[in-house]
């Protein structure tokens, strides 16, 4: 089945301590659409300016990614740029330019009204809940959210818990969005907001999957010794937990969960080992299965006898 | 087999933001020996003043844990007191007396020197190293060290690392001794610097384990809403994995030492719900069992169609 990705598509300069690139291809819904792809259909929703590169409309095409869904609007692309820290754990935003995402109100197709799985990528609260009124019963919402729509826009993210199957946010936000110090206070407290699923992703130490009653999942990181760019790998992360949803199962179930959230990781392994979509762009099934099946191995409590 | 396990027997005050309680049983030894007394018989090694409860020895003696080696002195007991942050994530100490542990030099019992698994649990790593002199070939050496000996005897330390097979640390202790930003860089570094493996201890994000080559394996910490007292749960970890490795195994390999980092990962947990040893001394091993089980179905990728 298809999932319709909705979010951000931007024009990034991203500064990591050791290289810097400028116009790079970024935004929520870019790395979301790219990552799902591997296992589904995807319909791309967005805006996008005349700056923007036709010749990626036509890389999304060759990935059966539908971008009927992006509007082309007079203007630039909305363009980001950030710094990272030394040990790429922080990051500062240095500019942020809206462009034509300032008067984005999100169009559905018609053609993507009964879409049956969404990933409402990072976006305001109040954008990802226009994109829910235009459809027809979705059958598993998946939101992604970050610190500013906690702390800005605080009632529509609340409204929209109430419409959402499983909320993804990192560690400090499940931290900020409920006073608990405890991630597993935290992340049990964010169910009862609405989510039946909330999966809390925590960097380098991996991620924590939340279900009913005493429903838990958790994993660590693929291990990785070089990071060349962070931008983008929660993104990836929540399109790769979405798509291979889409893609896999009609019911979801927490086991299903559990194996989304390994692929969601090992897409967002591959994410940081290069700037922008490039690592993506050239990534293959069978590497994304052998890194699945690696991840397994190292994570297993008890190997049987070689 | 036994595990002999040398450290330091202290009496603490701790104070966390909730409770305060002084008078408990603690250092490093007690937790060590009780964590891997549920595995196999022990040999303790330490020193205690004339103000050391007697019960103590009886509880030992019940515990199979061997005191021969614990020599009594005249003075004091040493005294360690600790405050924890808000969150539990940090502590501060509020004093120490080393008392009769000043001038403390482990000396082993005749019967002692031939043990096969040696639990060098937190001590200066002079003394740790004056243990293994005494020593006919042990055949596994686990050691546990500190910030404090890797900023003040860190040439001792280098030297005890060339005898050890397993060196447990905390993981900014790892980047401290290795400048790495990474712990997946520092895991391997360390493992160059003498042990063949490194356990690195996250706290509530679990644990990495590192051998030769690729070996790698990645855990999670047991999910636990309420922490009540954090001490001892490092030493805890140690003991539960030296104590499954004396008890279980004859050589020690890789996958053995997945299932010995669960057991002592589910040892802390425990050890964390109440002060001191209180939580350690009520347990048994169906408990210990039951968690293991839970811990690995919260940790499995996948899982069969219930």
């Amino acid at each position: 089945m298809s999932v319709l990705v909705v979010g951000s598509i931007a024009i990034d300069a991203v500064k990591t301590p050791v290289e810097e690139h400028s116009d790079l291809l970024g935004g929520s819904a870019c790395y979301g659409a790219l990552a799902a792809s591997f296992f589904s259909p995807v319909r791309l929703v967005g805006i996008v300016g005349d700056d923007f590169p036709e010749s990626e409309f036509e890389f999304w095409r060759s990935r059966k990614i539908d971008s009927e869904g992006v509007q082309r609007a007079n203007g630039k692309t909305f363009r980001w740029s950030g710094e990272y820290s030394w040990d790429l754990n922080t990051r500062e935003t240095r500019s942020i330019a809206l462009n034509v995402f300032e008067n984005f109100k999100p169009v559905l197709p018609e053609a993507y009204r009964e879409t049956e799985f969404v990933l409402l990528a990072n976006i305001a609260p109040s954008l990802q809940a226009h994109v829910l009124d235009q459809m027809k019963r979705p059958r598993f919402v998946v939101a992604d959210t970050m610190d500013l729509w906690i702390e800005s826009a605080r009632a529509d993210l609340d409204a929209l818990l109430q419409r959402v199957d499983l909320l993804i946010l990192n560690d400090s936000e499940a931290r900020e969005m409920t006073k608990e110090t405890s991630l597993i206070k935290a992340g049990r407290r964010i169910r009862k907001m609405g989510p039946q699923y909330v999966a809390i992703k925590k960097g380098e130490h991996g991620a924590l999957l939340f279900g009913e009653g005493d429903q838990f999942f958790s994993c660590g990181a693929y291990p990785l010794e070089d990071i060349h760019d962070p931008t983008g790998a929660g993104d990836t992360f929540a399109g790769g937990m979405a798509g291979y949803l889409a893609g896999t199962v009609k019911t979801v179930h927490f086991n299903d969960l559990r194996k989304a959230m390994i692929y969601g990781s090992v897409l967002a392994s591959f994410c940081v080992e290069a700037f922008s979509l490039e690592r993506l762009r050239k990534l293959t099934m069978e590497e994304i299965t052998r890194r699945y099946e690696t991840f397994k191995l190292m994570s297993q409590f008890e190997v049987p006898v070689e």
